[in-house]
């Protein structure tokens, strides 16, 4: 039985997903939400997922939402290769990485990215801009632990990394949109401003099948 | 090598920390911070976690930070008795569940306790009505839950009903003031108003340990 993936083009928490199928070299059916149709919002994936929400896994009749439920599940049915760690130390060190970026990042990484993809930046631009020092505070941590290691966790790729990269892409892209300019968050090339994770950037792209789990829309429209 | 756990009295993060380390029959020493005199953020508690935050734990030398992490770490140090599901299916409904607290119910449930313990209630009335109302939706699922099933997930007590009960107790506690009276948002007694769910806090409250967990300060001022 082919697993099959659901997922939106742009969605970190899809991408996240992907990557960790990619990664594990699992065979999967790609099916792609249109969120524009409001395919997420249709009957049929909502009867998927009440919630509404990509990524939506489906393996058979087992069908299962929530990015990291997924990730779960995908390691504990095909343990390798590894993505949540070997040890209890280096398990417990990826899972950290994880919960510092849903704690810490993804909150303040959403006051500045909706204003930008949504509108009402001038309402919200003190907002906008406190968020942003939080940003490169976490991301000076980021270059800190990147600048001592190819990857997050250890000396391979984990689900650290699947979990990080997609944020920190998804807020670059907003960063150098023209919009976003005038509030000189310093966030239009986190790469230049930060080149340990920039040098990281190129290794997760460099990885297999990384250019099936690359956003569509963004492939069209820079 | 005797594990430490350093905790906060009324901090549902410690208190998961500290019920998993009961439910896995984990010996340690409990460390016990005081909030109120700022040890959080005393630089000896700093250089264990520079965010000031609990819980820490510390296993020897190592020192680790993040509630999931810290159960993580448990997990694999000391796999019985199993808190994170056994088969694909189970781990992933479990790490589902815990999800599910992070993503759906914690910022709002943090809408509704800060005002009501750290002042702001009148100028946040508004605010916390929105939260009070996504905080209901999320406890009807839990209740639809608990009406079908013991735990969470599965027959056993598991990691996910550790993420959930510490986090109800603080909204309920919080609930209860008299300052939220005013604002009638139905999280006064949530035992009463779920009674699936009030049956599921007397079980995890029989579950050996919990004494232990119950945070010190609750008990001297109800």
């Amino acid at each position: 039985m082919t697993i099959e993936l659901y997922w939106g083009s742009g969605s970190p928490f899809g991408w996240r997903a992907l990557l960790a199928l990619e990664w594990k070299k699992i065979p999967y059916q790609s099916k792609l939400i249109d969120f524009s149709k409001g395919e997420h919002k249709a009957p049929a994936f909502l009867a998927l997922n009440p919630r509404g929400k990509v990524p939506v896994l489906k393996d058979g009749d087992f069908v299962l939402y929530e990015t990291l439920a997924i990730m779960t599940y995908l390691e504990r049915k095909q343990p390798e290769p590894v993505l949540f760690g070997r040890g209890p130390a280096e398990a417990a060190a990826i899972m950290r990485a994880i919960s510092e970026c849903t704690c810490y990042f993804e909150q303040p990484a959403f006051q500045v990215i909706a204003p930008i993809f949504f509108g009402g930046v001038d309402d919200k631009a003190a907002v906008m801009k406190t968020a942003a020092a939080t940003l490169h505070e976490e991301l000076g941590r980021l270059e800190t632990t990147l600048a001592k290691s190819n990857w997050l966790v250890g000396d391979e790729p984990s689900a650290a990394d699947v979990w990080w990269y997609p944020e920190i892409m998804l807020l670059e892209r907003a960063g150098a949109k023209d919009v976003a300019a005038p509030l000189d968050l310093g966030l239009a090339s986190i790469a230049k401003r930060y080149p340990a994770i920039g040098r990281w950037q190129k290794r997760v792209e460099a990885e297999p099948g990384y250019q099936r789990t690359y956003p569509p829309h963004w492939k069209q429209a820079a």
